[in-house]
């Protein structure tokens, strides 16, 4: 059942691997197929070279396996929980990637600060609150989905496709999995420029930029050993 | 018209890829013919995977197309607002690079602090001002390209090549298209370096530097270890 | 003797290059044998182009050469030390990967402040004490496996199984070489993470999150030039 | 004339390129032949692509070309220089490599805090004075060479076979120039760790690290669902 979407579902975790967001078996992706209600994910822990469509496995909306010979990632119950909250999305996908994981143990929102975001995001990237000794100790990956859908009372996640879970790292989704996928690695770039830039907005840097860092003469010399009249840099007149 | 300029700004757009600048599609190379005033650029959201010569956008200095079945990059009238302001220059690159982007996102100019900055560049990359509700309201392109041009009212854009648009990314152009390529892998480059210097340079570091990091037995035994009469590191007496 | 077990030393030592987390010579992988008590290991300064099974030396559990034309890798002596002391234990893995030894330079444990950390060790990482003139002057490899467990007095190996020798680098163990591999990636990849959330949590940047960094117009005319029925990035209705 | 060398240092240009050490053409690698007191060096701003042993250049101690039909790397002075003063040196190589590079732009020595930086330089890798205008402006590429020697003033060379020329870039050299190469390279990655390292330093991070980061039952169940007899992760009994 579902072979076309299994399909889909298998490129789209292999995609994870390509874009490099995925070390080992530390990534999932899944679809929903919204007139049946069921939900293609990739199983639990199965290296991703010998992955193959038929390993996909089939479960309903209450997370129960419905087809498939493997168990179904251990993430399925979040997944399950978004795909009802969110009537609007067609696919998910949860990594460690490095960028987007390190602000989920920050426990920091990605700040909107660039137009690269504003393309995809329309808000900060929300991180989640604390989990609950209860929560992580109940229904733990069904709860994780719960802080998510909490998170975004207030955010619409067709224009906010997706969420850092604290101290553990970020969600994406999308119209379909594909766009999921496409979502999750924008994210880490995403993640990553916003890493440099508040860096480089540490308050006290301020103060060295009135430090001078390098004389004047130095640039004149560099700058006109390569271009102009007196160029020497390469050979005859040609400046590389 | 115009067949070898337009293979020489497919090649441009795709040596972004091989340089790691772009992802996806968030990167765009334009060239002139300065005889015609006609203007060469890569077509809007097009997967550089298929893009060939014929698939590049002829338009003429007001950005209306005259040759051509796709629609040109949406960054086109900022192409034509630089290339009707400076006329030294052959061609203009845009990309979202990571190092670079992130500088725009601090809105922070990125010093002139090393000799490979000035072999290139004889200022800092300068980054622009915010931009005004109207501006981005109102014709958008065209008044980034306008806001790079007042930003360079007293810095002459044939000696420093490139620009930051404030939370947005680069820009930067050359004798020709290639030679814009060329100077926007430079600022990449010259962008992450100058993260690293800034970094190293926190007033905070100084007080750090007085304090010993390291025995100095434990420095004389790892030196000794490989090198001189007493080494038993690696086979025989060849040390690796 | 033991040729199965080379084998797989031979392999796993390679895995380390595949995996980035040497350069040149710089790591060492080896299992031990429980039943005979005795330890395959790489030999010390060998290149991995030409590394092969039969070069894998194999000692005995005071670190004496029992097989083997070539000298035994110069960290044999903590490698022994470790068996001894953690009998469940069945390989060890020694690099110089860049992040978790730029942890043990700054002579901090690495934090547990994630679930992908949290999935590998359950305590923090952690850092050994200053090595003695004595002991560094004495037998110093052996020594530096004294001092590893010495550091594990309180902490269970079998649940931790991964350590920063300060101002070295990183030894990881595991139930098997493959396995002692598998957690150094992990630690690696852990160690990054780490850095970056560090950097994040620089007190000074809470002044920065209450700085608006973008504009919202700017937001809405990215987000709205992407998305939307006013959108006109890309070709026709597809936005990528 | 030195056919053998000239294949040597050709062959040490391109291994800086595979190590990724230079952009284009920011490079160069020298060798000296002690008996006859000439040196081979690579041509100024030729691509490493076509570069070829025929192509190297033989100049002589006062830098004056003795065979060759290409200008000499614009830096021969400097190399030259080095070799007068260092009778120890067989080799010499500049890079404008990332990390190395922006210490120099920070104006700060490497500081010896690690046994990898240890076992090949015995000291801080030294980062030089300021240049004067009369040095800039007179021979530069002599005087850079002078400033490194005076810098060597209480340091030896062949301990410590590097230097950072400040705002400029890393000089290595070695017994030979595949030796400085292999410096080179050695350099770089102690620069990278070393920045890693100091940011982790910086004092205002000790306040964190008494910051609860982690809920411990967030740590407890991850463990857990991978470990021990409850684990749920993965397919069946084998946690991966």
């Amino acid at each position: 059942m579902l072979e076309e979407l299994k399909e889909k579902v298998c490129k789209a975790n292999l995609e994870l691997v390509r874009h490099g967001l995925v070390l080992f078996t530390w990534g999932n992706a899944s679809a929903i197929d919204r007139p049946s209600g069921l939900v293609v994910i990739k199983p639990s822990g199965v290296s991703y070279d010998d992955m193959k469509p038929s390993d996909m496995v089939v479960v309903d909306l209450e997370g129960k396996v419905v087809e498939g010979n493997l168990r179904p990632s251990s993430d399925t119950p979040t997944h399950v929980v978004l795909y009802k909250a969110f009537p609007g999305i067609g696919g998910v996908v949860h990594t460690h990637s490095t960028y987007a994981t390190a602000w989920a143990q920050a426990g920091r929102n990605i700040p909107n600060i660039g137009t690269t975001h504003a393309d995809y995001f329309h808000d900060d990237i929300p991180c989640t609150r604390d989990m609950r000794k209860a929560e992580v100790f109940g229904e733990y990956e069904k709860e994780t989905g719960n802080v998510i859908v909490e998170r975004f009372r207030n955010i619409d996640p067709n224009d906010t496709p997706g969420v850092l879970v604290r101290n553990h790292g970020p969600f994406t989704w999308g119209t379909d999995v594909l766009n999921a996928v496409h979502n999750a690695v924008v994210l880490e770039e995403v993640a990553k420029m916003a890493f440099i830039s508040s860096t480089l907005q540490l308050p006290t840097l301020d103060v060295i930029e009135h430090v001078p860092s390098m004389n004047k003469h130095l640039i004149e010399k560099h700058y006109s050993r390569k271009h102009g009249p007196g160029a020497y840099y390469g050979q005859s007149k040609k400046s590389e």
